[in-house]
């Protein structure tokens, strides 16, 4: 079965979505994020942390602390660096509400940690249009939107029918009642009657800068 | 207990919320139907006939089904008479989407026999933004509101931050997938964003018109 | 696009829908809400605080802590002072069970945040119909009624068939098992059976309060 | 292992709850019917048939359809008589609305088969409150109430607080939109604020019976 | 109006459930807790306080907590002694796991307080059937039955199968994965294939009870 | 690429699972199910058909027609004869109401395609306890059991509780209000307290059946 | 206000997404549909046609029956031409069973209708891996593949680590059981552990094709 | 009524799954699980102990904490030794994520304890196809093959479509948003295209491994 080896060895190869340089933290214990940290110094990679909880980032070593650059709002932290980064803006992150900035942001920090600048714009929910409006040139100037909103989520849909680009929807958890937990938010950005617009899981900030890496690497 | 009685009596007349002359037909038999017709008939009353099936118009006496003012879009018929056509329009009935109408025209058929004059706005669904702002100054003119949408539902939500009289979101069950039977648009419409939206029943375009004559007729 | 702008603005001057002098402080960080306070004070602006906890309100300084006017059943504060009181008592806030008091409570503040005084009534559930008997003189003579219930959530319902004016139902997540989290009170209240019901999200005194509003101010 | 075999007769003996003599027909088809009603003929026994749709009834055999004492709103029918009645009516049956007689009625006829005499009460819904207290004496009487609702399913709870015998709530699947099948009215009816309220199954006449059943045969 | 107040009183004592001498604490302050023990010293009455949590009993003064009859199991306590217990035991309150004993002692803690004797039957889940039949002949000795279940809560089927009695299901909110909160408890036993079944809210030992003492006390 | 292609094929042939000579026909028009038969026929194989219904089977050529051996309460058929029958019957198929029979009925039916002969109990549900009891020596004979259940489902949790051997429950959609569909049924399987208890989606008897046959060929 | 119409008119040519020219038949009559069709061919205008049920094309007129170019399977149809066919195949439209295949269809014939030619790759399910694999190198020369698949759509998951193009997953409503209507499926996309897939409304194989023109359409 | 109790020891004898020496500690008390484990050893047997939370072992008494064979990530503990191991592995415990690994550890230490040894492999999602290729000779060397997955849960599908030995899938709750609880996994195994897939509850390892020794240890 020595052959069925190199298969895999070359299947490795050729199916590297470029995509597999993080890791989601939230669920694992200290003494195995050090492990994981241990492993990527050894081989001098770079590695992106996602849903790295403050008190996962306290229980770590004194130099793997420090060496992470970690943002709190997203709870994101870079290891070994970033991707250098590109020179032209092709990514707009809009949220619709401040409690949506945390979600936003994972997603701005995974695109800035391989490389792709992003315009954030925050605070432009449908139920005040007229920030949103004020803001369309820059929204339509971007080539992959990624549009973050709890609640309603209507955003998405707004602005999915004020550009002609890709429209990612990343539904939040933001709000209580109905809206509790981003079921309402998801289900309403899946029935949107904008044509086109795709969604991923609640709260995947990360998810939507992966799809826009996708789509910006496109040959 | 004739005491009781009297007390009874009491309440009905005082009870009388104004809005008690109307008769859902969907699940009645045509007898059912017939010996109901008959009896407003004898009384000389009039009622507001909803959810009234083609077959079952088709399976009531001449005499009877020709008395009735029948809409087929919303389904509604009048029998014995409307009241009188008040001489302000006070209701906008706005619908996101040409299938968002028969549960708009609903509303509108019920204040009519009422007495409430309402302009109807079509096709003003939010992925189409321009068409809606087009149409902001007739929406903003009326007192009461009433917003049909389905999908995603934000219609409401748009509207509630663009005008400061009352807004009642009417989801319907329109649309597919996650949109199916008009939970997702519920749902959407009570996370909204936008201060001080109500909401109805999904599809209830009768009860939106009723909570829009419990506000125009309050003293 | 210097025209974009001016459209905007007047948007802006035009949408005002006079709701927008309040923030949800649920989610949001200390040093946020400090933020907030610090430019509603420099503006010489009031603005209305709902869902503050007590750990938030302990985490503010001194001045900004002793400037709220906070009421910790509702976990509302005032800050900036209040609107002018009305003369007139136009809305009642009735509330089922003790358990429903916070979210009544709510609504009435924010009713009296924006100078609309009302009378609160509480303990009248239906289960104990003639305790709600003794209070239907009141509740007949407002304009509005906001009637928060959890559980079974039937005290909108038999109001509703009451009184001839609007009534909003106000579900709340109060109850065990069936009743966690105030779905069943919500789809009780949106499938009664009183015509021309409104219903906002779970909990949401302050939304009714606003519904209130939007009605009470129309020409 | 002839020993099993003994007990186990001996189980069925003692197992016996009474209330075995009925068949549900909604999803047997008309020779699996026909074989049941034949070998109950042979066997000179009489058995309740429930959910008995019309076309199942036209299919069978003429002298089979002619034994039938068939009602058409409760689809039961009666095969090899009734039990005898008894002399005391102490069951009432009470109904919402109008939709909800059907499903009364199936209690009342399995009532009635096993000998109980039931009082029907129609169209007392808690919107028009008063119609329901016109009926209270009737009501209390009884030693078991059943009560049918659908919708919002708030008559059980209201009862509940007026009569201190028992009252088991029936659901129904009466209604549109957040009504659709029952769930809401059975989940109104569970988290019901009224002590001691029981529940069945959506739809559920036959068995809220024959709880009533088991309450008035007790030793 | 003084008509509607004697109306109202005549209610209060006609009412009367006798069921009435109860509160749920769980939701409420100590302060409002000490308010209510306060009131109910000061009439001379007796009252059972349920879902008191030992952080609520502890904060209690000394002179109320010690006053009070606590079982933590249950989490219920007397306050003001019981009714006399009658002399014959009709209640049987049967439990599946060890899990469900909490709620099983509700009930029976319940039945206590208002002077009703009841057997308590443990660890009879129907996994073990031969545990159950073991136990067959005291639960069918019974006039009211109580089985407590959760997880798949086969238990009140099998019971009703067995006994001619009523059987009253509680679902618990006992177990994981598609257990968790006792839905699935609830929908298997109200989709219960034994023929007059009645359920209650999960986890609702005390409305069990009370179902048991609307059945025992009626003429 | 060559390699790859080799490599494919080497997987097809190990990785025959030996269940694949089945195709479920509900979705399938008749010309698709006819060009399937037909290529079966020219490749001199067989086939079993799952789902397929009365208007399918008639809609097709009159060779192909005759050709299948069909079972319509299964409404399985086989076409080009089944594989051998084994001597020893190893799996019990049992279901709980006659209206499961359909389900169990398929999972018998597979097996006898694939030559593995099965007893079928019918009619064994808990709320008929000493029925089941009758049959519970065939049933532990069996070193598989398929428990075919719907509504309350607890017949695999009792049969699990009183063998060794594998039990695999299927729930079915039969039985209405909470029941509808089968996700009850489902629920409370897999919320199971019978130790190693396996299940199947809901009315998959097929799959059961597949389940049986991979744990009886395992070497 | 003429000002704001000329805004109108401007949103309007600015905001055109390009993806207009489509119309979802399922809900509309014939008569409008006709109409719809009218004035397509008045203006001189292509019009692509969803969801267009065949008792829906046979009711329009002969003119304008014979005018569309109709595919059956995924109920699309063509009316006034095409687009331009590109060059060059970007997209290749996967589906997993033969029941995804209508879904998939609906896709292409959507990118067809814009001018993009894609590559169709059917019965690929990753329960016979091989399959699958056989067909690797022409997914990853797409630059956005659009992944359709029901039941547990496991297919964009597997297909989102092979490749590092665009992934759109689309859920199929195939299925029964737990599969019913699509839920699963959509749930299990959304859920992936692929990084950077997007997912769509069930059965919306119309918003994939326009989400995949959004993306090769970005300048 | 004695033959009775004979009857049930004999139940009891027979009745004996061989799977009834564990017990589920997660909601037990402190002094319960002392109770337990005292009553273990003064009758010398042994017992596996499931979901011990580190506080519940904290709060034993030094001398049952020490005699107790712990695991924490598993949360299993063995007490009173371990049935003898068997030489023969016949059992491949299979976990997609290093979040599952937990799950399927439980599984593996139930299977140990019963002693049947499992070879574990992990970290062979489906979205890295290659590294699960790797392990596919071991896990087809596997007579039952226990699939722990969580989010989409794929990796029971495809293992099944790659093997024809028994495959058990155990959905898991790790995940965020649509994943949250377990749900998804769930239902995605449950609607798996792989023929003859048997799934467990959410999390359930004891129950899998229980499973798979009802499988082995069939005559």
């Amino acid at each position: 079965m020595t052959l069925h080896k190199d298969v895999m060895l070359d299947f490795a190869r050729d199916a590297r979505t470029g995509l597999d340089e993080a890791v989601m933290c939230a669920s694992k214990s200290v003494p195995h994020l050090s492990a994981i940290l241990e492993q990527v110094q050894e081989k001098g990679r770079r590695i992106l942390l996602t849903r790295l909880l403050p008190e996962q980032l306290d229980g770590l070593s004194d130099s793997h602390r420090f060496a992470i650059d970690y943002e709190p709002l997203s709870r994101t932290g870079y290891f070994g660096g970033t991707h250098e980064l590109k020179a032209k803006t092709q990514v707009a992150v809009v949220a619709a509400g401040t409690s949506d900035v945390a979600v936003a942001r994972e997603a701005a920090r995974t695109l800035r940690f391989y490389g792709e600048p992003a315009v954030e714009i925050n605070d432009v929910g449908v139920a005040g249009l007229w920030r949103l409006l004020e803001r369309l040139e820059e929204i339509r100037s971007a080539r992959v939107v990624i549009a973050v909103a709890g609640m309603d989520a209507a955003l998405p849909t707004v602005i999915g029918g004020l550009v002609s680009s890709t429209v990612i929807g990343v539904p939040t958890s933001v709000g209580y009642g109905v809206a509790t937990g981003g079921e309402t938010a998801l289900r309403a950005m899946l029935a949107s009657c904008s044509s086109g617009l795709v969604v991923t899981n609640i709260d995947n900030g990360f998810g939507a800068a992966c799809a826009a890496l996708r789509i910006l690497r496109a040959r």
